[in-house]
């Protein structure tokens, strides 16, 4: 058990007036025991208390479920048994904050259980401390970052006439376990031309055409600490419109990055990116929020979306990631990830960003 | 949209008094739209009453959320309008089953925008469909099945004293590719003698030792259908008593394929397994259930557990998987997939299950 995690999250609680709080998720488990499982469909959480204190209702199938007489296991086919044992612990006039990540059909059946208790969501109880990394994490993140910045580096460089879409996708997870990172977890998604202008492109068996953006996004956990990097480069030629669109979305990036400190809100650093592009008139290209926090999950706060009051913390970690999408086309996007830090940002990727045509 | 599907789902809700089923599952939403999208933490409900017809509630990212009319879209961080407006939706007097594994922290959000509603869990109203393969289902389940007895077969050939367990586990990843399976979705559990008695081996820098079991447990999905099987071979020599282990698991093993007929119940089929292990003395070792359901999720019902009454028919698919584990020795399991026909049971999996001492 991680003591100084627990009782930063029971001091959260109190602020927060909630007496129990139901951790659930692999991560957070993991970020709260040092120990990763993955629950699947079986029953595994933590209840936490405003002490600190804990138990588990765990499968036994888990090495959570023995960890000593707070831990109450149960069998394969015991799950209601295990929820009854719970709901038994739970007390009319508490507040309980749920992981928002447990699936509905426990919370249900617990609701059922414990009838007129208040649970309440434990969205931002959960989130909000795991934003701001502590030393160990920052060391982690940066390390994922680094191998991150050599396989995108590496994967660029090997780019030729006959490399597809698929091919370099599935190419990196040999590189990130090379490097250390975990392959099986990263992954790229890799776009040419017109297909970068799609969001979430799916890979196709093609070849890169002169002229064609080559858009790879991608990351993988480095001890389980993610990494997410962008860049976009050009195939043999760039237009004079794809060319223009790159030095706007690095400026909007750089502008971003620039922004970044404690005391500042997420929706001001979205707002900085946001105008760049606006000005120069491909506002409605730039089709999503600016970022989002990063550390054992890809996606977690804080979001840098518009209008988000989330005021930046020293030891957050988040992307910048701007983007102009043209339909049909082609797209940029330059993503870096960033960490907060007294007075600044630290940019955590170190992969040059200046436009690059591939030969 | 798969209209046949939502038909027999609003056959089901009526059947079970339900007047609205909210389905949010990646999986449960390409089985419905035959669209294959991941939510992440982004919100994306499909609403079906009990006439079959639907609204979707989408993030404007998806592609779910351009699907004429009856899509209602929003955008990042309007998350709550987009609750608010499904809870506008539904009525007081309505009974709402909710997908199992819709993150609690949208229904408790839902549920205080609609107090007094009655929600319940979709559970068995959403998997009890599912479980159950139609033709074309069959058809993908067979062939992801061929591939992964192609895949493991080929990886147990490739067994030599410089394998180590993590080599073969990365090494998996590209066999399923090649065959056409999702080798980034796919893996193996893959250990080595004494931690072939682990439930969930770590895979370790390790080479096999004479004498040592070698267990793979592995799958890919092929079209998104998955495989799974595991084979338990030896390294060069196997003792005694791990040739009279083997015997027993896959005596187990056959009796359990035999069982299955359609009226059977699951927890059956649980017992006629666990009652050949029990008979030899290492009842104590089979630690786990005897199978799991599997199709889109690898896990799903039915599940072949003690004392299930699930009635078994025809179409459903799940492994049979004994298993017997010595701590600090080893273990072997033996699984395959069956599909129930109209009078016993179709083996999915041809990779032999002879013992097998590898050179």
């Amino acid at each position: 058990m991680k003591e100084d995690r627990l009782r930063a999250l029971a001091g959260a609680m109190a602020e927060q007036g909630v007496d129990l709080a139901l951790i659930a998720s692999d991560l957070e488990l993991f970020y709260y025991t040092g120990v990763y499982e993955e629950s699947m469909e079986r029953l595994r959480v933590l209840l936490v208390d405003r002490k600190g204190d804990w138990q588990c209702y765990a499968n036994r199938i888990f090495r959570m479920s023995g960890s000593g007489p707070q831990a109450i296991s149960h069998r394969d086919g015991e799950e209601s048994a295990a929820l009854k044992a719970l709901a038994g612990r739970l007390d009319p006039n508490e507040t309980i904050a749920i992981d928002s990540a447990w699936p509905s059909g426990f919370l249900l059946e617990l609701q059922a259980l414990a009838p007129g208790r208040k649970f309440c969501g434990a969205g931002r109880l959960l989130s909000v401390p795991m934003a701001c990394k502590d030393k160990e994490e920052l060391a982690l993140m940066r390390r994922s970052s680094r191998i991150n910045d050599q396989v995108v580096g590496e994967l660029i460089s090997s780019v030729g006439p006959a490399s597809t879409e698929t091919g370099l996708s599935q190419a990196i997870c040999a590189l990130y376990d090379r490097y250390g990172a975990d392959g099986r977890e990263g992954g790229a998604l890799v776009a040419f031309g017109a297909n970068c202008a799609s969001l979430h492109p799916a890979a196709h068996k093609v070849c890169p055409q002169p002229g064609d953006c080559i858009m790879i996004d991608a990351g993988a956990p480095y001890e389980r600490y993610q990494s997410d990097m962008t860049r976009t480069v050009f195939f043999r030629d760039v237009s004079p419109e794809m060319e223009r669109i790159y030095h706007i979305v690095l400026e909007a990036n750089l502008a971003g990055i620039e922004a970044v400190r404690p005391g500042r809100t997420a929706g001001e650093i979205d707002r900085v990116c946001r105008q760049v592009i606006e000005k120069s008139g491909y506002g409605a290209c730039f089709t999503h929020r600016t970022g989002h926090g990063i550390g054992l999950h890809l996606h977690e706060e804080p979001y840098i979306s518009a209008g988000s009051r989330t005021v930046l913390r020293e030891g957050m970690i988040f992307s910048i990631e701007p983007g102009i999408y043209v339909p049909g086309s082609g797209g940029v996007r330059i993503e870096d990830l960033v960490a907060v830090t007294a007075d600044g940002a630290e940019v955590l990727n170190q992969l040059p960003k200046e436009l690059r045509v591939l030969e």
